[in-house]
């Protein structure tokens, strides 16, 4: 879809820090982490939300999402991993193209909220590392 | 799971305010609501968290979430839905048995939080009304 970034990334028309990607799906760092380790999984096709994906699609996501938990879990040992997934502006979905976020939880980290946060960037070598430890355990 | 409180409601062994089932998956009101319409999709085969489950049991929670946001969006008109999952004790996941909350949103409502929130059990008439509004619209 034109103007989507997230079809842009897709496409490899805007540069991420690839995580994950098949024939249907895509996995980077989010480039505004609430946690380290941060991780969006989303469709190839555009699809805007939960009520728009085709289930092929959702499929392929959560079959991705589950390899990069595994990959997380061994690569950063975390608490656990919170998965959360935003359908609808009203509800703070921000890009609308379908995405899942995948957040490692650490010890004495702060409680995180489930729709609206500050988007702050990370440090982009700081991302780098934790991309090539969850990309080496996979 | 002897033990294991979901696995029980799956089995029919305690009751629960049912809003959908097919072969592998059941969704049910969540009795604690951090808001309305709050439901838990979760596999009828015991498996703690996402590292867990089994793929085709990951697939069907996922298909049939789809069909529960849709009748969310067609019954509660809300403002979204958020869909989250938690996985590991450490990250706040109460009950080890994998569950896929959908939280509609609603305007004007606080901020919810992501991983910990007070248990605080729901009315039961709102909520059996909430269950059949949602049915009604499967």
């Amino acid at each position: 879809m034109e103007d989507c970034i997230f079809c842009k990334i897709a496409k490899g028309e805007i540069p991420c820090h690839k995580i994950y990607e098949d024939q249907k799906v895509l996995a980077f760092a989010d480039i505004n982490p609430i946690a380290e380790g941060h991780t969006l999984v989303i469709p190839k096709r555009h699809a805007a939300d939960l009520w728009e994906i085709r289930e092929d699609d959702l499929t392929a996501i959560h079959m991705a999402s589950r390899k990069i938990a595994l990959a997380m879990k061994k690569a950063l040992a975390p608490l656990g991993v919170a998965c959360l997934q935003l359908n609808g502006k009203g509800a703070n979905q921000v890009v609308l193209h379908y995405h899942l976020h995948l957040i490692p939880r650490v010890a004495n980290t702060p409680e995180l909220p489930m729709t609206s946060w500050e988007l702050i960037p990370g440090n982009p070598e700081a991302i780098k590392k934790m991309v090539q430890k969850i990309r080496g355990a996979l």
